[in-house]
């Protein structure tokens, strides 16, 4: 069996784990070169955490065992397709490669997992004012003053390394 | 100045002072009624934690202070319009609105901080086989096994319940 298959039923089986205590069937690993230096399983439920899903936690853990957000040298193997919270992580994290075993038809068809999936990649492909949730742009005369000062910091800090 | 407009305000001069603490300038408010009940500044470089973004936190707190996941009866305030992983968070804790300051062209022209916002939700619109980050499918004979035993632990459930 090569690593890649091996990952993926090491996941599928922690999925199933999971689901014995109580929380929903998603597990997943990150992985640099054949060593998991991260590992998460859903915990929502118990956790009152709706960001706890497996994929962001494995993140987390592998981002404070590396001491890095970059993550480029990494794999992410997951039991199921990334959520849209969780691929946006990926991105942030600029994970190597994703490796997942099920889809979001599978989920869909398994236990209605997917349907959620379905709808928030679809949502998010829209434009704002027509999100699910509503989405409101507020003026304000000092909305810039966070990015003025964060480059003022950034060029004293520029000027101070010349 | 109504509520709305106090509490944008407020997450901007947070995302003003975040800077000073070396920091990205976001900052983000969970809003029940008229009390804060989560609150969160980006914090991703001294965590190392790129999940460590204003309004997942923010989240986060709420859910901890009010013991749900489910913060339909909740506003957030966001200096900058959410990333696609806080869009994520946003969907799964059904907050009941979103209010944000800058828009991903402020943020652009700001400090370059709406380049990466553009171009993962035009990522993440598109195919998964046409991701920047290269997504693999990978079949397995036990791929649905944890969704069986979801679906089995269930009808227990619903079984001593009836």
């Amino acid at each position: 069996m090569n690593a890649d298959k091996r990952w993926i039923e090491r996941v599928i089986q922690m999925a199933v784990d999971n689901v014995e205590r109580g929380e929903d069937p998603f597990a997943a690993l990150v992985v640099r070169g054949d060593r998991v230096v991260g590992s998460g399983i859903n915990c929502t439920h118990q956790s009152h955490d709706p960001s706890a899903h497996a994929e962001l936690l494995a993140i987390r853990e592998a981002c404070r065992t590396l001491e890095t957000p970059d993550l480029s040298d990494c794999e992410l193997y997951a039991s199921g397709e990334p959520c849209p919270m969780c691929m946006g992580a990926i991105y942030w994290a600029k994970l190597g490669a994703v490796y997942y075993a099920c889809g979001k038809a599978d989920a869909a068809d398994g236990a209605g997992f997917g349907d959620p999936l379905h709808s928030f990649y679809a949502d998010m492909a829209g434009p704002l004012e027509k999100r699910s949730i509503p989405m409101r742009k507020m003026d304000s005369d000092r909305k810039l003053e966070p990015f003025r000062v964060w480059k003022e910091r950034q060029a004293r800090a520029d000027g101070e390394h010349t």
